[in-house]
């Protein structure tokens, strides 16, 4: 798939929803993946996403370390891959290489892109402070890269011990909300 | 509707999809609604639950005063009266009286149950670190309620200037996640 930038601005669309994520890292040469659900909105512009990546995750001293992630936005078709990069660490296993998942590299953080994902977001950390507390981390969107040929989504959006509610339809109504 | 309590070790699944919410508050004799998406889980048990309220919401000063709220999940049958409460403020309106929405007494904390909603989460304050900076509160839930008959609930997922995804169908993936 080809994908354009999209604008800082539209972000917070992407993440509002609540989908599952595969958040990306690189440290000390090795790129992993992890699946995972606990993020937020936090602000509009410049977009701030919090979330949450576990003390036990193997992520968690990479992002801790690099500062720098990437946000993948993941589509019901990859729904397989998403649920073995949660069931496996990169501690023992290469998720990419081991679930087919393709490493593209990221324009402003070090992080690789998931290419298979139809929306890629480069984050660099921006605030620890409840990190140590919460394993709570503010992330600053930096590029964010979008298929401009997917218009409805089919996120995945976990309901609890490998239940996953797939995106239906949109409507719309008169919000005057962003 | 009639519902029962939920056990606290499950109300990660209820958040974690990214539904919109009401959140109710009570303060100084007035019962107030607003409409949020902005929200993670951060722990399963106590549930945490991270949370930005705009300073510029007539809920922060109530929340921030009070330190106690309910979260309560609407289905899409609720939705008109979802984007009414975004569309207005409680500082001029009486959303609960506006919009045909009852407000029930919750069992541990003051602020009121949105009666209509399918789920509902006692809330106190639990952490205001993030609170100058982003708006951010932590919320513990203190006791959760819901409504034994709704299986698949139609949530709303806010995509962006009133485009919501309505919660499509559920699918079952042997993950060994929560």
């Amino acid at each position: 798939m080809t994908k354009r930038p999209l604008s800082l601005g539209k972000v917070y669309g992407l993440l509002e929803p609540g989908p599952v994520l595969l958040l990306s890292t690189r440290h000390k040469g090795r790129d992993n993946v992890m699946t995972m659900s606990w993020h937020t909105m936090m602000d509009f512009e410049p977009p701030l996403v919090g979330c949450v990546v576990s003390g036990r995750d193997f992520s968690f001293a990479a992002l801790k370390a690099t500062r720098e992630c990437v946000l993948n936005i993941p589509a019901a078709g990859l729904a397989a891959q998403v649920v073995a990069c949660g069931n496996s660490s990169g501690r023992r296993v290469d998720k990419f290489a081991a679930f087919g998942l393709t490493a593209a590299p990221a324009k402003l953080v070090g992080a690789p892109l998931v290419a298979e994902c139809w929306a890629n977001l480069e984050c660099r950390v921006a605030d620890t402070r409840l990190m140590n507390r919460y394993n709570f981390f503010v992330l600053q969107v930096v590029k964010a890269w979008i298929d401009p040929a997917v218009k409805d989504p089919r996120t995945l959006h976990h309901r609890g011990r490998g239940v996953f509610m797939v995106a239906g339809e949109s409507i719309s109504l008169p919000s005057r909300a962003k």
